[in-house]
């Protein structure tokens, strides 16, 4: 049996990816569209105090394809808290006018390669404002889901622990290389969903996205152990964008 | 030909999941409303009172994320019984507000690796309580269905029994770790449905199932032998919480 | 290239898995419903005759959960039978209150790997029965597909002929064991549907399909080269329960 | 770099499988049915002179099982030709009782291994017959789209052409065994469509599918390289049949 | 850890696949069609300023078979643009008469193993040129998405720049095998959508595809290393063929 990595775990997430239904839109009357748009801010403001309290955040961005139309990224400091959430939308006459399209349940995780012996890694601020992010306003977003493989002798898991770990190293070495560029949510869901973990991305350039992922396809790491989903794109909804997306 | 693992079988389950339909039911007058709820309730009665004669047990959770709004894990003596009751649900008004999400058909059972030779574990009131659980009421589930695989040297079928037995120890041991945190509830499946185990876990803190289905997965029995399907987590639907899901 | 197996076949078969569209049945007037299930009733006497007069057989089995209510399995001479029968029966008001869940085409088939040299199987009244079955009425049905598996080392169709028989033989050794327990139709579909083999097993107690097809999965030739589609099990729906399925 | 085989190409081909709406078929009036009918009627009257006139081919056979009622497959000379009469197909009253199942694009295709050198196989009328082929009326077609598989050892396409030849010489041999019993047409979808190759069979006596494609299965070409799709097979709609199938 | 090869990035792609809902188109009124349509040829009218200010490019081509009845391929400097295109074409009455199909979110793409060291290959006006391309009005059009496979010996990314670059290398010798009969745009995916790279083929005769993407499956590149999706083939929508895909 091979070590485990130790991890350290901060505030749950829920992805929530919906298809708007136009036709529906379209054929509502101008008054059930303001009640449904109202309802929205409304939660965008609930969620914007919850995110202003420090007790977690909310990203808000349409995705680009047919994928789905937008996403919603919840973190929140339990699981019941996003399952409330995730209904009270459900039942909102806004989510009568979406479609579901994916979602995705993880909790934000730092794995603890790097740890020095002998520290206590939640002691530090910097780790505990890593756990429970607020998430950056940038531009772009980036989801998909990964495993690490198990298969013949690309077994993440039959490695031991220095093998990892120095292949981790040196894949953390090509992120610290877009540091300011691409900021970067690891989610861990084993347990939780179908794959093993979920990697949230932010950039003002949607581009460095490609730089990112694409570089590190070549490292070991992800070369001989990465197993990818389903890539998601999109742009940030601001306040404008938000009204110019529902305006018909 | 390598030597079968000796398996015990208790009650037959059934996991139903469903998701809500959301738009029917604010489309329905608060009479239709009332009336499903109702019917719910007396379904959910007598179901406990089956519990309580100790003939079956049945757990109701939501589910977070898109995959499914809530689950029915059904415990019952035999396959008769457990299609009854689906297809009495079926035709409830309440049932026409959901849409099926998933189901699994399986049978509670305990593999017999470690049974000391001579002993007959059908007499251990112990054993027999675990081929019959009640199922317990924490806050949280997590349900997964798996393989052992079969691909190339990774083939489970085609090791020794002892090999296997050792195996199976290890993983034992990981599990025993989380007692009084994870509370697991093993279902065979081959011959009933598509993978050969379903693995229902229960816990107060959700975190635990991460924890233990990672730590699992650097055991060689997962890491060179598990194949794992789609993963359900989800929150218990006390009264309470039932109340507010169906309330708007 | 190696050598191929002699097979034998008998009578096609349709395996017609249907799920009921219970907000339909339920928004049916009385009499709809009964004109519904008076035609389901001329259809199974109709099937009943062809049986009686042992030109085919029909089984009629409810499902366990949600990936189909019930399965009709139909025997006949020839494919033209079956697609007739299917046509007509889609066109029965019964049938609209049903949505199609899967179907699978194939043809009863003993492989003739122990056939003692010289002889003609077809000759043998025990064959000729078994080729042309009359379905049993018990309990409890399983149906899975299945390949063999040609991968990398574990390529069946690369096997000799001496190799494939002396794993076959030992396969059915298993088999025998279930003798009066499980009886078992294996139907060839290569060149008719998407699996190589369906096969189809009955039961008093479903239980034994578990011991049976877990017992055989140890053995080489499940082992190492059996692959398997998704599994089905049900209920027999006798008059009663047949009534009691519908009835609301 | 491997040397790739020679092709030579006739017409192209679309696999046009659709299954009938029988609710809306039922709710149509006699006189919509009728017209619908006789749209049916005036598109096969036009393909049959665009046969008759060998400037294409088409060939309508229902379907077994619920994949499919029934399939068109139209070999014409060019691309849009093929598109134009989807598209004229698809704006019929008879289209919109019928649902979209599956379709396939290729080219009907001879793969050149065997020519003698210093040949123009063009110049011969065998072949050009070969490439634009008037699909046969026997009683039964079978279809699968395949693949040549390029896994670790298994890759066709790293083979030199010698053993490609060898082995394909081998794979003749058998389909020559059915001469008269089994016509088969192979289209090449390299570029058109998601697998290499489609195969189209014809017989009378629809077991000879099955005997086939089972004796091929043991030949190295399929054993080792063959990987399969979905197989459909299905009975003429003769006048007469096609009358039954609609007769309501 | 492999060296990541260099690559230049150009305009942003969508591939926008949709489905014509002919039974709604059917029963829209005369006037109804009108408006959609004139509402697409004002769209098709702006696209075109786009592509005269060299701002971006469309291709228009209807698909055959079921898969799709149309691609919309755009390119466009940002992703931003390219959301704000698609949303404003589903709000369109005419994309109320389509379904979704199919998309696929890319980037134009210029490897960079063949640049000679210490040149600007940005400098170079041909090289801008291919990074954004005005798409061809060819008669044919054929995509499909890849990936660069990472299976046990046939991992592209763990091999030497020198290994990829030579067999890159003999790869784009075939492709100018073919200049001026096929014209070839790279979109690079990582990142953005669900394979590495999508490849869109433009032709006056289509079977230059088939020739193409054949005759590159015997080379290592794609034999040993080429992962592919699904494939679409389409002709061109001249004015002609658009208004008589709609007539009806």
């Amino acid at each position: 049996m091979s070590e485990a990595a130790q991890t350290l775990e901060g505030w749950y997430a829920l992805h929530d990816f919906r298809t708007i239904d136009w036709t529906a839109w379209k054929l509502a009357d101008e008054g059930e569209r303001a009640i449904a748009l109202d309802e929205l801010q409304s939660f965008l403001s609930e969620w914007q105090s919850v995110e202003d309290n420090k007790q977690g955040s909310t990203a808000f961005y349409s995705i680009v394809g047919q994928k789905a139309d937008f996403v919603l990224m919840h973190l929140r400091e339990t699981l019941d808290e996003l399952n409330a959430l995730e209904n009270a939308f459900n039942k909102t006459t806004f989510a009568q006018f979406t479609i579901p399209a994916h979602s995705y349940v993880s909790i934000v995780e730092l794995s603890n390669y790097m740890a020095p012996p002998g520290t206590d890694p939640m002691q530090s601020p910097e780790i505990l404002a890593r756990l429970k992010p607020i998430l950056p306003k940038w531009n772009h977003i980036c989801f998909y889901p990964m495993n690490k493989r198990r298969e013949g002798n690309d077994n993440w898991y039959m490695l031991s622990m220095e093998e990892r770990r120095n292949m981790m190293r040196s894949h953390g070495m090509i992120g610290r290389g877009y540091a300011g560029k691409v900021k970067q949510i690891i989610t861990g869901s084993v347990g939780f969903d179908n794959w093993e973990w979920g990697v949230t991305l932010f950039a003002e350039d949607a581009l460095q996205f490609k730089k990112l992922v694409y570089e590190m396809r070549f490292d070991e790491v992800s070369a001989r152990f990465g197993d990818f989903g389903e890539f998601y794109v999109g742009n940030r909804l601001t306040d404008e964008k938000l009204q110019q997306l529902f305006s018909i």
